[in-house]
């Protein structure tokens, strides 16, 4: 059980889908040029980004001072990243060029020792490695070896691959617990999912040792970040909090048991043990993943699958503290639970990590980017009030409409890396079973030697049906979400009996070519409601239907959101053809209650109520039509 | 109407009240020593003062440096003006000897030109007078101005009365729209209700004429502080953020309608304004004021009373945006209210006033104080939360339990003085009128001629006695509170007709010596609705009874109070007793509901419920059973 699930290549799956290929064509089409362009400094009016000139600076190509974050370099490997995944999804032969053109320049930038960071070749060249707690080098490096793997794997060209196993072979001689080498570990985790990806590639088993190194080393006394702040006496983003929460660095991560801390460096590290429990079968680690898992779906986590509820760290906050107005719930955080995810079920195929998989996938990670793939969402509120959200101090980070690109430029390139390599999350095999984690319509091509289609309307109809295009025996495990309480299976039209199997429907039979399975998942809109601990949702609902959590705004419903009264009775009703600025996705409606303003603050009685009808879009359409209130929990 | 109600004498008032005398010995047992000892810096282990230690090195009798805060002499002056109420309540030769001492000191510190602030004096003395935006000297002479007249008022002595005329003189030449005057507003208000005050107490017209002319040059273009921070170069507290509400410069004050901004310098001035309206018969000002007033307490005031919502600043926040949990609220503004009232009411006789005034003293004031007046609050939540509520970021300030004393020492001489000058705040008088703005049990002498005693267990029981004690013909007006729905009013024993004005039932006859007027007034608990633009409110009840509104405490009710119900048809219950450490004053029950927590973070079904008898205790109380959660406002 233990063992690793296969991973399919990237090149297995193809992806023709209703709901994700329009958006996998705006990522590709809009997304990934107008980034190209930003790291360029070729869009007139956005935040100078100066990325790729940072590059040819450190070349010795460019004259100049670098410029921009101190991880700067990793828009341009997130970039590349997203490229390399595009290309798989559709050809194209100039942002091949770009892409290639983009590599050999990094490749002059490398140094002959395999060090590559712009902003330390150009501009602190006596502090590299030194400033391991807020200096971001190996997070840089993680980044980088995502994009030469991902690169070679969609294009079969080594160029970047070398590049990158050459500076991960620096960073592996260099951190370890060996005679000689430094027992460091990142401040910002990332390099250790990197080294992973790259020993998948790759099969070499210093990549895996030295990300076992960094896992295994973090948390452990004497304190890494206090010994190095001591040491080197200076400090690049300023004083330290001192907090051993916010990195992750308060117990050794096998005996971690809540999430806490920054939560992106959270969920890149919790992907990386998934990953290397899934690969070595280390009991003990996969145990800490199940129960910081457990710790963030059951405690802390948006009912969008938002996580790290706090602007104060960008982090983790108290078990159901989940304020809807305060939030932080940062698109990038949602990416990293998509990603802790995927390595749970190759861990452990367990449903219960598809359904949030999903869940981000439709939610928090989609409301990230504006329909259009023009602006982005770095923070994902549930409750949006006019003149309050982004305007009163501690609310300032609460943007009620998508900013077009930020200095710090990490959310952006997050969605379109995880959109194009969507097909990377939908399947899931071992010797004998094929799971179908998403309904992802497309195709698939195992190594296990099953081959399907898969066609549906998801997640806007609840009929799925997968053709078998293949001649074998073997196990179709089909996810039931978690959502759904009434479903229907059929193989070629036949009422069929599966076993349920940890969340999955299974039939295991021998398939015939042409064969078709179909699911019905029944998908009425539902009420959702939070635990009696999460005292922001106390009294309130949210509206779903299917994996879609919907919400309610003002551009709808009228101002002062928290007004509205949706009674216990009240029917749901689907209403097809929505509003075409939504690009005509189903909406919800329900008759409802306002409740009006009065003469007083205070009163003795109840505000009189009105009778209106409450409609509520899906939540990742939100901020789409202007600004104005936006609410997901709703008075009951 | 607009002629000013004169002023009672400090004297004329004595207190006799079941309810607040025992608080009025606190102070004067406990407190007022306590503060002097803390002043004085004798108090192990407590936040270091040097308060009275910077009046001697700036006499020149000690070595040493300044320290503490630019406005730490305010606290000296804020504690000789408790101990001069202290001395009218009670006579107390050594408090008297104490106090005479301290005025000597402080004369001899005073500078032969009248200055007298020792930051200055002893460190930065060629700074004086340049930094008006951030450095409170103007503040500081204020808070000593009240203390001088106070002091006179209560022991007859001048020797302060002379040392802050001196200092007022200075201050009177030195600012103003003369030739050669300085045309300075001050960055923190005091100065002007200071002003206003030494004019009643001497009448000297150049008093209330630079009290105007503060008042109205602020707002003033160009702005004073810019122009000041561009002369100056250097900054005390940091660089200004240039918002122009903070400190109330945003318009003239006569055109300003929004309350913003640090809400005790808005507080002061708006007691000023108050002041300068009801002693001019400035009807211009004066609508400023109830516009003012009415933007406070229509949009801006806790059910508590308390007053500005956010920390940022200190400051009001947003109209409605009255948030439980993140609150400010600070003890000192709600006794800026009191101030604002008393000089509202002094302005026209109007009930909801005195309605403010008397929510303040029962709640936002006095929760401030620890029952055993050893602790006090500077923020004064409606929601406290264990494990966030002074834990987690957003809610750092927001502390379960009273501290010690802070190193800004504001908020408990503010309580000190503000209970110990009670009587101050109870009775209005004009020429043919006795106005009975609280049910305060004593006596009152007035200058109209008029002689009461008054007797009652208010806040507890709703039946109020007044005998009259002399023979002559004046209205007597009744406060009928806001909250008060039936009333019975007799004289002599006999069911009484009054006329109703201005939330005043008015008796107007000839009296007699030892006429009995008996006000009852029904007194059950009651629900307390916000408006539904508050949306921090929605769907909850405040419980109250009388004055005093309740809380929830989890040492009655378990912890997780969001999870509490009570149903809109639940019987409330007076129970007399309580719970004897809070000294055994009636806590209210009732039957109600309990939201039990699931296994899931969220689900198709609301929560289940378990009934529990809730138990609410007057939200003063707070806090004095250790820590714990607590709300005002509860899920109904």
């Amino acid at each position: 059980m233990l063992k690793r699930q296969q991973a399919e290549s990237i090149k297995n799956v193809t992806v023709e889908d209703p709901f994700w290929t329009p958006l996998q064509n705006l990522v590709m089409d809009v997304v990934i040029p107008y980034q190209k362009a930003i790291l360029e400094d070729a869009v007139p009016g956005a935040e100078k980004s100066h990325a790729i000139e940072n590059f040819r600076i450190a070349a010795g190509e460019s004259r100049g001072e670098f410029y921009g974050m101190v991880f700067q370099d990793s828009d341009v490997a997130k970039w590349l990243e997203a490229a390399a995944y595009s290309l798989v999804l559709r050809p194209d032969a100039e942002l091949e060029r770009q892409a290639d053109e983009l590599i050999a320049l990094i490749g002059r930038a490398q140094q002959p020792d395999g060090y590559l960071d712009t902003y330390f070749i150009v501009k602190e060249p006596e502090h590299k490695w030194q400033n391991l707690e807020e200096c971001h080098e190996l997070y840089c490096a993680g980044h980088m070896i995502e994009a030469g793997v991902a690169y070679y794997e969609a294009t079969g060209k080594t160029a970047l691959l070398d590049i990158v196993r050459k500076n991960a072979d620096l960073i592996c001689a260099r951190f370890g617990k060996g005679e000689g080498q430094v027992r460091g570990v990142p401040g910002h985790q990332e390099i250790e999912l990197a080294l992973l990806r790259l020993y998948d590639a790759t099969g070499e088993a210093r990549y895996l040792e030295t990300a076992r190194y960094f896992l295994e080393e973090r948390g452990a006394e004497p304190d890494y970040f206090t010994e190095e702040r001591a040491r080197i006496g200076w400090r690049h983003f300023g004083p330290s909090s001192g907090d051993r929460n916010y990195a992750q660095i308060y117990a050794p991560v096998k005996q971690q048991t809540e999430a806490v801390g920054h939560s992106v460096r959270a969920g890149y590290m919790y992907t990386a043990m998934a990953h290397l429990a899934a690969e070595t079968g280390d009991e003990e680690l996969l145990a800490a993943c199940r129960t910081l898992w457990r710790n963030i779906v059951q405690q802390k986590m948006y009912v969008t699958g938002g996580v790290g509820a706090t602007v104060h760290g960008e982090a983790f906050s108290a078990g159901y503290e989940l304020p809807n107005d305060l939030v932080y719930a940062e698109t990038c955080a949602s990416a990293a639970m998509i990603f802790f995810a995927r390595r749970m079920l190759e861990a452990e195929p367990k449903a219960e990590y598809a359904d949030i998989l999903e869940k981000e996938l439709y939610n928090g990670l989609l409301s990230g980017m504006q329909l259009d793939g023009r602006r982005f969402f770095y923070v994902n509120p549930l409750e949006v009030v006019p003149g309050v959200s982004g305007c009163l101090p501690e609310y300032r980070h609460v943007l009620p409409v998508r900013p077009q690109w930020y200095a710090c430029a990490c959310c952006p390139p997050n969605v379109a890396r995880t959109l194009t390599s969507l097909g990377q999350y939908a399947w899931g095999e071992n010797a004998d079973t094929v799971y179908a984690h998403l309904f992802l319509g497309g195709r698939v091509r195992c190594q296990n030697g099953a081959q399907l289609a898969c066609r549906s309307a998801y997640p806007w109809d609840g009929q799925v049906s997968y053709t078998v295009e293949c001649e074998k025996e073997f196990a179709l495990a089909l996810r039931i979400p978690g959502w759904c309480k009434h479903w229907q299976l059929t193989v070629n039209g036949r009422a069929a009996e599966a076993e349920m199997k940890d969340g999955y429907a299974v039939l295991r039979q021998s398939w015939q070519r042409g064969d078709t399975v179909v699911l019905a998942l029944d998908m009425p809109p539902r009420r959702i409601y939070a635990d009696a601990r999460v005292r922001a949702d106390a009294g309130c609902v949210a509206l779903a239907r299917g994996p879609v959590v919907y919400c309610v705004e003002e551009t709808d419903n009228g101002g002062n959101l928290a007004a509205l009264r949706l009674p216990r009775t009240a029917q749901l009703r689907v209403c097809p053809g929505g509003d075409a600025r939504l690009g005509g996705v189903p909406v919800l409606q329900a008759e409802a209650l306002r409740l009006l303003p009065g003469d007083t603050l205070y009163r003795d009685e109840p505000s009189a109520q009105q009778e209106t009808t409450l409609t509520a879009v899906p939540y990742y359409t939100w901020g789409n039509r202007g600004p104005g209130g936006m609410r997901v929990w709703v008075r009951e």
